[in-house]
């Protein structure tokens, strides 16, 4: 079958035909994957921590949607169903045995496409159906290959419900209709973020450093989500008007957070989920280790079978309403290389169709 | 305009033209208004907390859905908006400065249709903005009449959500579903936590001493909620097979306190709701004072306005989905007094026209 | 060595002499055990649950303290360590996994002198050091076997402090000096219960059925706890002055959870503790099963490793202070098996001195 | 009657005869005051938040204990009691009236000492008795001092125990010692901080970058208190035998953020108490907001009643034992006024006796 891979730590990426020996498992047809910042710093050979499962290659991709072609019966599968892989693998620590690998104690975990274990860009994959969630609704099939960003999203969202326990984090009607949230970063990542958080009742704000391409301000009118293009108007400037109750990072530089913590109101709520290597190295560090750890600021990173589950779940009930389709900006052959390097106008999440 | 009386403590019911001059707020042209077993409990003059706003009548109503059709600008409303408005208004206590009258510490709040208050068994009412929650999808307009009995079930949530953090209350896969949860009572409200709490992927199994009408069976089927008819099998036998992790309370009575308890797992969570005030009095109090007073076993009554917004939003998202229209059986025109005291076969919940 | 044995279910006590083959672990000489209404129950042949770990003989003792007599150097004890161990403990299940078999979820745990473990009333006991807990300070030597009753007592705080969560559960002026905490029996375990929670600054009314004896109202009286004696004030009437804002009963009998309930105001929590198998069979239930499954109204029983290391320390700091010495009312000799069956006037706890 | 004032923002610091009228409220006469970072701070007209109270100069002083020298019978308080008075007194938010201005929503509160209300250096003042928390026992007498810095840790162990209950942030055995807690900072508040987090059967590892005084030595050696000087071994070095698990900030720069972020295991809880204005300016603004803002990362800031409460109770129990008179290492009059800009050699808290 065809496949997808990189030989890391150097990188690059190459279609060719691989032949994988299968395990014990369900057969699945992959259907869509995407690709993401992680997939393109793979291929230009900038993250350290990319390993192969066996031998020298790794086969990339870790957002993936498939549909089951032979299946067992006491899997809880027959074939036929959607199915969204699971990228994080357990451990043995603590929280990996509490289905938790998301909070991993000691990183000895795996991850499908980037750590350990060979990724979904490839015609088909033998999965362990523990490691599956199911897709109920064929009729998100096209945009279900977003679950896997969208499950970070609800950890997110777990973390915020969580956090605001704190102190009665809320309005003096009970809701959250008073408080905004900034939300950094307008990729798939941020617009995700806004469009979980949006659901929640709060008001959302989009910031970004530059205009905003046309696609993602009609996605956010039309989810009535605000923005903000911090080039033509200053963030102090608009949180007079409109304070930052908390904030939400998707870009994963020091001086976001600074910007953050700069105006961010009292008892606010930070989550920083982004991050970027190509920064400043004096300050940088300390927001890396920030989120890979789930460092309480709060940091965040990866995301439970539930939060997969809950990510289907909404994009089944709200997916359509709110127009998710409109995220996935492209659609590639696997022959189509380029688009681990090359960057298109008004992208925002391209996909490869594998069938 | 029309209204539907009622003369506390003595009860019955009765259409009759009423006038009543207009305070500040917003305009509202009644659309639907449905009936509960409080109202058919105050109609037959069996509630000794029912007092009426002004003089010796009390309008009856607290579930409703209006349109707005005279507002004023900087209310947020605007003509023809759908609104669902409050039952409970806050009085001073500490919880209903914070807007969570829903635990209020004294006892010293109104509620629209049962104390204190007039409610929306009329042609039209004029409420402060401050109490209307607003329904953004028209096309839910006729089931929007249930957000009131929803917004119960949406605290129910809270509540269930924060008792699971007790202990890592979920499976080894950190999803729900190796849990099952069993809901008693198959009316309206009873047929509301199945719908919400399913949606949270825990498995539930709706519980009545008798079998179900055909529709409940359907509309549970479609929803892949199970059911357990006890008068054909046993609880204790049914759990054998599906352990009772949790277990909602919809019927109010101290032997289903006793099922639950004698059959419920280590670390369960029993959130009571149902209040019955007909059952045996030698130990009926004990139950009426938990689920009154918010005592925790866990009593939960009412709903603050965020759980409002919030049932809105489940019907937008998923009420077509779940086909949550089936709930409502039978549609009665203002003169149709008999509602208040028979009981149709295949009843769930009537509800009364009124434009 | 003499112990105590019993043989379940038919109960009785006698001490004779007896071999047990040492398994590893340390050698304890034990100090002093002491006895509880659970173990006279046992020694009454009233509890179905005991049961011997081999043959058909059970030693009995479940409150403990010892020295260590002989060691090892990798077990973190040393010769002359002053050690109190557990009772409860862990089997398989995910939360004896993460060492909270207090919240066993399959009841598949044995406990020392109850069921399926030997227990402490005898002159020495081997035991493996992850189920001792040391106690630093050797001037609470005499009063370190109230550890096991008060570890209970540290679970409920824990639950009390996670139930205040819920909602700002606190005074206008962030203490608990506006709130009332009823303590419902005025033996061993009610007056620890008052002892630790008067600690918290809430106030405390313990509450009984009969006037207290001298000696425990001399203890409530130096630790400015207050005390009800119903027979002669009823609680409908004290609520008035101080209304009751929680409860925590360590009676165990279904009128009083009818008292509670009947008198808590909203938002009250209530924490059961106590069972007490001697009741109308028509409610009990609930209220055992409430209990021992740690059903939320919420029930609690026993307590985590990190309880009796609470326990111990609270003794050291604030154990003399408090005066807690004084609920030791008797120390006898293990010929003394009277004890299991008569109560001596004025009595709190019982102990039994083995060196 | 004489008063030590300053004039902001210029600062200095004069002792002078000062009248006040007295307000309504107790009389109390100073029996000591603490001076801390922030009095020298004020002294040397660094901090631009400094504000007087009426006209143009401030009495300075927030850490005092006092003795009740009038007072009214139904204040709750009697001549000769001991009282500390509380620092930071409530504006109008949300937060304030709920009675935990140290989550103040706006800003709009005064601090003795600080801004916009005169502190306690001086002979006497007259309070409010809401503002007064009460001293039992008279034998910490010369300790209770200490109960404003050390109310800033309740405060810390209040999110600490909140932040741990995202996960089952505890060992295999339920209890803390396998887990390690660093603190940085030897000041008082970092002792302070270790005194009562050595308390919850953590290990603790205090944190400097220079060779530590004998007495912080000894009183560290004396609770069990692990310590790390960075100038001999690496934190990099240490946390390879005892890694971090939490660690709490009392120094306030932006690279022990870093070093902190460098080194904490995942899922690690990070609480920032201290402020230095003195650090770089590029990336310390960062840490200050965090802190000043009670911004999740965890910034921690100020305390509530309940927790200077909390804070001489434990004063009161263990300030003995735990040998908590040495941090006290200087005794001056008034009229010293170097103090506040000279320090000693093996200076801990300094404190001025005014009777």
């Amino acid at each position: 079958m065809r496949a997808i891979t990189t030989v890391p730590p150097g990188g690059g990426v190459k279609l060719s035909q691989v032949n994988i020996e299968s395990k014990n498992g369900l057969k699945i047809k992959t259907y869509r994957t995407g690709i993401c910042g992680t997939d393109k710093e793979i291929a230009a050979g900038r993250l350290a921590f990319v390993r192969p499962e066996l031998g020298s290659s790794l086969i990339l991709g870790h957002e993936a949607v498939g549909i089951v072609t032979e299946s067992d019966e006491n899997s809880g599968f027959k074939e036929g169903d959607i199915v969204v892989p699971m990228v994080r693998r357990p451990g043995k620590c603590r929280m990996c045995r509490l289905g938790r690998q998301d909070f991993c104690e000691d990183g000895d975990f795996v991850e499908a496409g980037i750590r350990g274990k060979n990724g979904f860009m490839r015609d088909e994959f033998v999965e362990d159906p523990r490691f599956l969630v199911k897709v109920n609704d064929p009729s998100i099939l096209d945009i279900a290959v977003l679950t896997e960003p969208m499950k970070n999203v609800m950890k997110m969202k777990e973390i915020f419900q969580f956090m605001r326990m704190r102190i009665p984090w809320y309005c003096d009607d009970s809701t959250l209709s008073c408080k905004n949230l900034y939300v950094f970063g307008t990729g798939t990542e941020g617009l995700l973020i806004s469009t979980v958080f949006k659901s929640l009742g709060i008001n959302v704000v989009e910031v970004n450093r530059h205009p905003l391409g046309e696609n993602v301000m009609d996605y956010l009118d039309s989810n009535k989500i605000d923005y903000l293009d911090t080039s033509s108007e200053t963030l102090g400037r608009k949180v007079k008007d409109q304070p930052m109750d908390a904030a939400i990072d998707a870009v994963g530089a020091m001086d976001v957070l600074k910007e953050i913590t700069d105006n961010i109101r009292n008892n606010g709520i930070a989550i920083m989920f982004g991050t970027s290597g190509q920064l400043p190295s004096s300050t940088y560090e300390v927001l890396e280790n920030i989120v890979d750890r789930n460092v309480v600021v709060v940091g965040s990173v990866d995301g439970a079978k539930a939060h997969y589950a809950e990510a289907i779940r909404f994009m089944e009930t709200q997916g359509k309403a709110m127009q998710m389709e409109r995220i996935i900006t492209g659609k590639y052959e696997p022959e189509d290389l380029k688009i681990f390097s090359e960057k298109e106008k008004l992208e925002i999440k391209k996909v490869i169709a594998w069938s």
